[in-house]
């Protein structure tokens, strides 16, 4: 089985039996951002996850050893997303990025935040003026290596 | 003087004189990032902030003047970066795009996070196994209008 | 069943009991463009909505049910599209775009006009010398967080 | 005198002169969107207009004669723009282009919108929950000739 | 009956049956450039002519129903395209596009030639030194509108 | 002297001349597209003409001389043109290409229009509903050599 | 049958009747390069070659009469191709086309090298240090034409 | 110096002293289009060489010494030259790429011609039916090692 | 059997009988990189490996046949790599291009590792910090003709 | 002074003076690649390096300031290389990225190498047949967290 095949056969299965992304990451005991990810083909589950994860879906063992394969990375189908909620995030890195990368270096010095050694947790932060969305990006600072 | 001839004077300036973003950001008492964007051309200063400014860096009127004209934004020079740690921002948004746009609708429906009515914020989190980049996205949920 | 899939059945649906756009639009009290949008996978229905939309067309409710799914946003191939109607919409945001730019922060102050709290209106204006085409954008406007 | 150099040149004296888009249109008695374009080099003035608008910014013979030339027209250095404010409608454009193809052809049959035939006004919406952006394009219908 | 599996039908039973496309173009009593056109799904056929040329052809009503729709327009995969003959054309406007351009506005000011209420013509020159392809546009003069 | 310069050159000493494309080519016996094209650098002028038109400009001998050098083509920035007059010839190749190169397979067989053996005319059509830009090119057919 | 189709067909029955390329050319009396062309959807066999081939590879009538189509030309899928052997091509062009273009200049004047009346040689030169490919490209001069 | 200014230089005292290509070959005792890709920067001349050459061309010790940096190569300004004389080379590959790729592994087995170990020829041959240009490619067969 | 589907016939096969790359390649006594390379159609298997290979994963002879086919070599679907890992190759020829390229002319002169007569190695190298993964590229050095 | 004009400087005083790169890095006790990126504006000298770099070049405090600089990093002009020597890391990428993502994973797990914590080393490997160029990458390895 594919891996994209088994991303289609879990949204379907999940859409069907009315389950949430929420109630999936519970059921396995992991962030719904990080489970959300490896059921879209973007991380690795083990053996148990993802046993647990189709027996909640009703889905067979196919799909199961699917999920422990690791996958080629890329959820998106070009490098300027179209989708507007996902193009938000390209204008920040464009519009922003030389910002956050001079300061991230004036508290750092020459080195970047992993992308690999890094975790993403999103909260609906209620506001009169309108509910805010936090994304907070936490990533292991890596320093250049000098040799 | 044009928006991009401010931005080196700036930098040059604030190299000179050894000063620090934050030192700039707390002399106008707005946030490290929004400062160092609007230095670098991509937020409007208003007629106090771009005179306090340029006052600390010993800057004209000219470059005061150019801080106050709202720019055309984009600050890379081009839509994929190179640069690593401008890319790892790329690399997250390609990766975890399409997992970010899933939880968000989960948990708001249909619309998307401001990049307009948004603020980021960078902190160092300190970690026995080594420092951590945190940056916090807050930009307003727009619901998307039915008409 | 696949947003897509689900788009080409209307289609057809629509051209067989021979539908028109307007008519459908009516059928759920909502706004001809917006319903377009929505029935092509670029709009989010409600139950009400869809249901009542596939009963006209004589569709399932598996239908009904991806009409109600918030699609990946995004109705052309290309970045530059090809079709001569679309394209002319491209050719005015390449050649107005920095005019309409100027006086929006002129008249406003910096900031943009939001693509989500959005409507798209398209009349026909009978004109002598030839019909026009008005189509009128209304979004709402969105400052620039300072922080 | 280049084109390029004499757009340059219009918005260095404007800004020193304070005088505002509206003004400069009303000068010349046309809309202030084409006259933004046309001192951005995007549509081309006539002698009296282009005379007009240099003595009011206080300029040479030498602008006036540019504004006069017919330009070659594209006012964003990429095809799909960065700039969130310009961004937005190639947004609208890559989301809604296909619902505004449909219900065009639904109104006028096989044709398009021109983009040469065509004005564009912006208008302030006072809206109590936030100002709105209102832009209105009208352009002559133009049906595909058959032979 | 997707626009595309039209168009391989028609061609199909074209060769099939050993019709000329100027064959084709008789029977419905258009110009040939306009008739292989539609056939390729770039121009939209009234009802009689789709029935004359599916008769023609042998082909069924869902034919005839697919060339009366108003089709999504470009007949190549790739904006810069790889095939020698086409391509001779794209080449002609990198090379001679900027000559053009200042011709017309020489002899007509600031406009465009129509690709709407335009025609094409394509004759086979007798020339002792090998025969030559003459192809004619002919294209209404659009001035641009001032406002 | 550089190709580029010796363009700006004679462009500039053209307008301050008041002269017209046509005068110019009227000077050395040849057609005004070719002449224009020469001028901007896409075709190469024999001793003669680049001395009779720098005369008419009063340029001098180091303009003569680039003119007579065998220039780089391309006279456009980018493969997709983005100004309205030149991009309708850009359309035309997108969309009727597929049909142009049907028709002439079927009139000549598989071979192409030569862009080089090749001419270029323009002319005013007058017509009552408007006058039309016709625009003919005329190239040797090349039949496809096998060996 | 598609030309793809074709293509595919005739590797296949290649490849199990164990004949080479060479095999195929000489039962048609062509060169190998062009055959192989041909073979690929590159150029038109006319019928008598296409009946040979086909009964060589003992495929039936559809192959035969789509080897005889004029196909649409483009043998691979990018402008910058990814095979090391192709790329190598690419390269040299890339590398030494302005060399090759100042060269033929010099011996020609302006003008091209046909690659429509045209044809290529590949041999195998013994060379103690290790064989050689060479590839010889011969095409007809064509000189501009002045009009 | 830089090396593109050596190519500058160059030319231009190339056309002052009206030295052909081939004469500054021969001066240097080696091939034409060699000798032209050195001066054009993508190969490198040794001392004698380049002393030789910028005597016969009356410039300067400095570039000499360009001429003996191993420059970074590529000749053209972008992936798919807009240049008919160079386009065509571009064509070959793309037309002929599969074929020159087929032949080559039958001949040889799984490996590349040599850009490295190669060298380029070009000839005028005589023909009544207009000279032809013919290029011929000589390059290594590199097979492709196992291990 | 196309490449492409022996390919996937491989890895299927692999997964199900819980082969690893290292087993396989031991199998052949190649190289794992090597053989890895092969599996995934980017180098070609002589008869006894293909026969060895399709032996243990319980595959049959078509497959065997695809595997001796010299495959048209490139194994990424863009040109700039989505996938993390892949990605920090591209990033280190981003990076580090230009100063490997001039180490190398430094050691070598003019000319190029070569990527045919080449091999890679890849090895954990057990370190207290974290293990490392070292990579060694080992290719022939070419040294540029010079003629 | 920008970090461009830095590198430029740079080179032209090591090539005046006759250093090696190799002698530039025994003079600030580094591996010579690394000290290659620096002064290309690749890495980030510390002030001790950079003064003692600086003295033996002859170049004065405000180049010494500028390799001190963290800088946007990047050496090359275009996603895929054209120089040859750079191009052939490109394709082992392009070629090999497959498997060695294969490979990798089968020996660590979901993770990639480091281009970060990374360092190269570049040697000359005497060889009978052909002296060969040895790159090694050793990075660690750093596996993805599980949140």
């Amino acid at each position: 089985m594919k891996r994209s095949e088994c991303t289609e056969a879990v949204l379907e299965a999940k859409q069907e039996r009315g389950l949430t992304l929420q109630e999936l990451a519970d059921g396995i005991g992991c962030h719904v951002v990080w489970t959300t990810a490896a059921l879209m083909g973007q991380a690795t589950m083990d053996r148990s996850e993802a046993e647990t994860v189709t027996a909640m879906l009703g889905l067979g063992p196919e799909v199961a050893q699917a999920l422990q394969q690791i996958p080629t990375k890329g959820s998106l189908p070009s490098a300027v997303p179209v989708d507007p909620l996902i193009y938000r995030f390209h204008e920040i890195t464009q519009v922003y990025g030389a910002a956050i990368k001079a300061v991230v270096h004036e508290m750092f010095g020459d080195g970047i935040m992993s992308a690999i050694d890094f975790e993403i947790d999103i909260q609906r932060v209620v506001d009169p003026k309108g509910d805010r969305v936090q994304v907070t990006y936490s990533g292991k600072f890596l320093p250049y290596r000098k040799w």
